[in-house]
């Protein structure tokens, strides 16, 4: 193995440019070429190639997004695209194929590797930490520090004025996000995809909290974790519960951001692990963390399995709210 | 004069707190007894009074929110409410009182004093800092500085992903935060209500910037700025302009949070400054900053009055978006 | 069990208020009474005792500090300091006994123990991480972010001269903050007690560093990491190296702040497990988490075993700083 | 006027990329050519020469330090090298030059533009705010909120343990930053050059602050405040007083750093300002803001008079920490 590539795919995370430094510096270090492919899949079909030294990621470390940008690409999803995208790969060289993002890129690179032989291993880079095979996610504790930092500020007005406070965070089909700042911000209720929750017992536990001498509540809600999402949740709620409601929706702030040092040290030590996965000849996996460790996971098991959320931390979340 | 009464009203402002323990330490600095009137004009009816000392402010001068509360109180509306707040203010002694809070504050307690005779100075608590006679109200800095942090982050992505948001800010009918952000940010487009933008003109800027190169582009929206708010306005654009735009409303997070350095030091000038005021014998009157110096401006005008924006500030955004 | 008391000993950690609220609520959840004790083992021994109820700690989640403060005791090394501490605690009717704090606390709830026969339990806080029993301690992250924030603030202006910094983190006689700093903050160079460091290969990095390319280095020192500190290491490397170095110490704003979601989440999960293990007939036992789970560790062993820091990290950040 | 050129010089200071960016995109707006000079007056002897467009300046608003570097040149400080510098300048066709920096560049400035009599003007860039001629200087605001993070996290710490704690700040021969963060950090002393303090009057201060029943005390010290620094006062001080006091000196993490929205906006103003100054045939002066309205002063008074800071501030800071 001579030269490697790494792309970003999906929606953007804090941490990919740390991952990205780890490949490009630690290729370096083992005596590869490192090669970079701007705008994922799609400038993997458009041969959109920039080689990659260590002073290209210098300064990068602590910079949210992507610096090799992302994109998405309806044309990869058909043969022909990957076909394209295969030929750029062989014509450029490329022996190996590091693909950053989530389930979504994970599965276009298992067929890349599947029709086109190319060895590809894939980093978890989405704050959603919605993958298998790995405990955390690259973005996961940037995006969670952002989300408890806006509630810490909602928090201030809601206890100033004797309001209910609903927030919507992201996680997409996953209530990751949701369960973690809901403890870490003292949520009065955590509504997760995972565990449904119906509008009639959250405004009774809003209502016990104030009859508690409570003066204000927080309602954290994942954004699949209620059908309408936070702004129905919050109507729905209205019916049970004497209590106006204010409902925020976080949004894409959630993104962005210099990653915390916890995202930046994981991001680097996958980076570099998925140089090492390549050169010691695996492919078709997926690199995570787990317990410390490394960890390879098949493509098709880390897409296919649901990492669940820890019960445990559910019925903490409930108990602290008292 | 030997009993003074502090209270802050309408929404909560990150300064208030500095602005209260201000009135405190320099009130019972100059010998005077300190009364705080929980939850705003509603407190003054319901009698809620409780006596602070130096040590009961103590920790709070970095805290968001108000140790005092806030609230809407429809009776103050009423002569019968003020009626009936001016006379526990009498019974507890109290002779001059502090109002915190923006238009509508200084409203009620432009009636209170014409109507009761009670002395009355007001410190300008808003994030709006759309109150005449003060450069700057106390929480606009931390308002800014707060949407900002979230512009930065939203850019990260927008960056990686060439695209185009609209970021929707507070501000009531005025353009102040939006405009402030908007340099700060480097937007290349500010929408704010003193100046009508159309939606055709944002999308030619919005073009413009994708040929010159840009990636990505940032309108900032004050949420008085467009018919409709942000999500109208990407819709109206998305007609004249080839970018998907995505829309955040920032909400409330733009109300919470530790104040800024500018904001302690505005509030707790403002605060001692309300105490002289009431001491020297002015009532009626709204204290305010002018060129760093103490400003005494009466209800009336400063209701009345519209501060307008730096209309070069403005076109200075327009430049340094090229 | 019907009264358990808690209290925080020794450096205080972001995040201990976070185990004492969870201490609380969850005692509470559990039908016990819970017993503040003020000022750590000098309280105990002084009887400055508080009951705690779920409203008292209400709002304190977000706070760095500790509101049961925290003290030395010259006192409890005595024999009959523990004596008279253990009679209080007697006397109050408490049967057990929850320890928040580092490994002299630990020494100190081992002796009481043995001593007096007092069910207890110690939960790690400490920003430090140089316990035995944990994976992390309560704090430990917090410090982490805090201090990368300032060396990403420095980066800037090494970056901007030409300069070579040597910043010196918190750490005891372990190199677990800087190690990790480190690493998220691409440091060239990680001085840490664990792995000696002469200041000539120190010079000899920072030499290659700029032959490479690279207008600045950081250099990251534990505080215990080298003779002199800091301060010493730059005078020794500047007979080896032509750079000038600067040198900053950032001392005690590693302690504070707002503690982050994790350290929240942990000091949550580690305050509950704290008022189980008790509950369940546990003592002399800290409380920890390893690889996500709560394990218990006799006193003894959490005392004299010592944790290593991980050496495939430290090798990590040697590659990454190519 | 066709063709400029801009550069920084001294200590770097957050928002020194935000008036480049304001130069570079209002000078070509006014149809000029920019050239970046790098490294200061010694990049100026060497020709260190870069034109800058528009998009070179793109993604730099929120960047700390300068892009366009800063030195020392002990070449310039000689008839030669500016001589040699001058030279340069006319070679490339600078028809004027924008100067962003402190007391020094303005010095170095006024001789080139005098014994040379090429156009210059200066913008008043350090975090000091001691220059003459302008209310704020570029990156005062972003330091004195860098320092206020530290102290409210060092007060966590000293609140938690009964402490005092001597809190060096910057701010070279003027007390501006101390005074700015003593109001805005509730310290119960501010000590700066401006105002002599004796040790013995600051140990009373704390002695009464203890007996009024505050827990902990914070002592702000400029570092030109007391003849060796925050260190020898917290020894002088003990002598008086039965505290053991802390000593943190903040150092070089308040040059870094995002600038706050104050420090981006003030910088676009004056970079806008300094392009429009040249045109209009200015030279020789610095352009500040007073007032909210642009001013300019003649360097030789900028360098030589004195702004003093406001005693009612201090005055304020004294009665507030009651």
């Amino acid at each position: 193995m001579k030269r490697i590539a790494v792309f970003t795919s999906g929606g953007d995370a804090p941490g990919m440019n740390a991952a990205i430094r780890a490949v490009v510096r630690s290729g370096v270090a083992h005596g590869l070429e490192v090669i970079g492919i701007r705008s994922g899949y799609q400038g993997m079909i458009e041969g959109d190639f920039v080689p990659m030294g260590p002073r290209d990621v210098a300064n990068t470390l602590q910079r949210g997004g992507t610096i090799l940008l992302t994109a998405r690409s309806k044309e990869f999803m058909t043969p022909e695209g990957r076909a394209k995208a295969a030929e750029n790969l062989k014509e450029a060289g490329i022996d190996g194929v590091i693909a950053i993002g989530g389930n979504g890129t994970y599965a276009g690179a298992a067929k890349l590797q599947a029709e086109h032989h190319i060895p590809v291993v894939g980093a978890p880079g989405t704050i959603d930490n919605d993958l298998y095979g790995t405990d955390y996610t690259i973005g996961f504790d940037t995006a969670v520090n952002t989300a408890l930092d806006a509630i810490d500020r909602i928090r201030d007005t809601a206890a100033s004025h004797s309001r209910v406070f609903f927030i919507e965070v992201m996680g997409r089909h996953a209530g990751f996000i949701a369960l973690e700042v809901g403890i870490a911000g003292g949520a009065e209720v955590v509504v997760i995809p995972e565990i449904p929750t119906d509008a009639q017992a959250c405004a009774e536990v809003i209502n016990k909290s104030a009859e508690k001498g409570k003066r204000s509540s927080i309602v954290v809600v994942a954004e699949g974790g209620y059908e309408g999402g936070a702004e129905q949740l919050a109507r729905d709620v209205r019916q049970y519960s004497g209590f106006e409601g204010r409902v925020t929706v976080l949004g894409h702030i959630q993104r962005g951001g210099s990653p915390t040092a916890k995202d930046r040290v994981l991001a680097s030590r996958l980076g570099a692990a998925c140089v090492e996965a390549l050169l010691s000849g695996a492919s078709g996996v997926a690199i995570g963390e787990v317990n410390d460790e490394i960890r390879l996971t098949p493509f098709k098991e880390a897409i296919e399995k649901r990492k669940d959320i820890n019960h445990k931390k559910y019925e903490l979340a409930r108990v602290l709210a008292l």
